[in-house]
């Protein structure tokens, strides 16, 4: 990054023998957060960690934002330095700087953000490489974030800011995106697709699935759901639904050939790997049970416009 | 471009000897315009010129775009095929092809658009590099697009719709950033510092000068003002304040070394560009009247935090 903030726009340099990657997504209030409920350093986390998890799914990682901000005059103060910290742990955490910018203001929280990331050049994973025969695997617990969700609509406002290093709000409030994940395998050149979980593996499953013009068969049993300490009381919430339909998690979903399947292990800086179905032929999305019964997995996960 | 719309990210190979430039710009529903009383092509068309701007104010070239769009159910289908058809048409017109995006359901046009252009290494125009002594230029004329905006506010809706193709409304409408001017300035190095005017003069002028630690004299009578057609009926607006405090003209201003001055054409491209004053050590902004007196410049241009 040679020049940021303050001029018409941000000059950087690209690494040679490198390819840009970049993306962009809003976070807005009352649509992907409750101003009234989420703390504000949760919403600067996360505003960036979300648009980084896009670059890690590429196989790609991150080198500046850009981040186009409106705000009430009422969030301009105690919220926006909050919000601002927040922001600036993501930064440092994700090797991300702010390269700039645009604010204005507005009657609501609009955000709107843009990551450069980079690649080796030809070595981003796409989501259309899957083919019939890859194993479909996942990292980290599925559903821990719509978890978090459901937790924190359970709770007083105060308390949900209380409980902010809650480890069951930990993933909703606190998504880490699986950037060395991602770039372990774009490095190998394991995996033959990549997404990051976004809007749950019901939903992204079939759009990986329909990039690949392929199929896939989940197996229930193996999907690595949230962990629940059951101290006698009976859950509310059921995992699997969870795991299925829950966004939100920015988990990366990818596929590798059957023959390179056994290469994965188990974890990868402490974020478990599962294996949970394989791509088929058949353009459907089946869910298999314990017993092996085949049912169609509907899509239920997170669309804004349903 | 390698990769757009449909994958997590886009994917975009950067040019040997030559640097990024990163821009993103707001375009908000009630802030910059309204939906009822702009034409759609006119927002689509706006909405990417005005980012391609600040690429042109660094002297630079765009390469593509990335567009985060927020609609309500009722602009769905007419309207946004009317917006899409003004974005693609800028977007041919200026070279800059879309990259990808972030789509989502909003009860207002919420539009943030990040452009990456380049340019060659080391040739980009700050805002910082004017010294004592250099001249002041500004492209086209200043003050058109709040003239038109004016207008556009006394008509009807029907009536502006229809009107989209009046040359007086042109430039409120349908601004042309000044890429070519520009690179021109760039590749010879001519300019010492550049910017794109979008607030206003009087407002985006004190920006140059102080990243510059430096003052300016503005010649009254030098400024390319708004050519008023006068059919016996006397005009409403002072063409003089049109130049100095309306936005939204997206002409560029930059300054020239005194030595060099002579060597900036009267035009480039059916442009004109005209010598407005100097820049001084004083950290002032005067204004010169016709008579040779003074007086202090006040910001009266575009501010949203106003």
């Amino acid at each position: 990054l040679l020049a940021g903030i303050g001029d018409d726009c941000a000059i950087w340099q690209p690494r040679a023998g490198h390819q840009t990657i970049l993306t962009c997504d809003w976070f807005l209030e009352d649509t992907h957060f409750r101003v009234d409920r989420h703390p504000p350093e949760s919403i600067g986390w996360k505003c960036l960690a979300r648009a980084v998890s896009d670059i890690a799914a590429m196989g790609g990682e991150p080198r500046c934002f850009l981040l186009s901000l409106a705000l009430p005059q009422s969030r301009t103060k105690t919220w926006m330095d909050k919000f601002l910290s927040g922001l600036r742990h993501a930064s440092r955490k994700l090797h991300c700087p702010a390269a700039g910018g645009d604010t204005t203001r507005d009657s609501r929280v609009l955000i709107s953000i843009t990551v450069v990331g980079e690649c080796r050049h030809g070595a981003a994973v796409p989501r259309s490489g899957a083919k019939p025969g890859d194993a479909i695997f996942v990292t980290g617990r599925l559903g821990e974030a719509e978890y978090g969700f459901r937790l924190l609509g359970q709770m007083s406002s105060a308390r949900a800011t209380a409980l902010a290093d809650d480890p069951r709000l930990r993933k909703h409030l606190h998504p880490e995106p699986r950037i060395p994940i991602g770039a372990w395998l774009a490095k190998r050149r394991l995996a033959t697709a990549m997404m990051d979980l976004s809007d749950g593996l019901s939903t992204d499953l079939p759009r990986l699935c329909n990039a690949s013009s392929a199929g896939a068969e989940i197996h229930a049993g193996s999907l690595p759901c949230v962990q629940i300490a059951a101290k006698g009381a009976k859950h509310p919430f059921d995992p699997l639904a969870l795991a299925l339909h829950g966004g939100d998690d920015y988990e990366l979903l990818f596929t590798v050939a059957q023959r390179n399947a056994k290469r994965i292990p188990s974890a990868i800086g402490g974020v478990q790997l599962t294996r949970i179905g394989e791509i088929t032929a058949s353009r459907k999305i089946v869910l298999l049970g314990d017993d092996g019964s085949p049912r169609p997995l509907s899509n239920q996960g997170w669309d804004p416009f349903r």
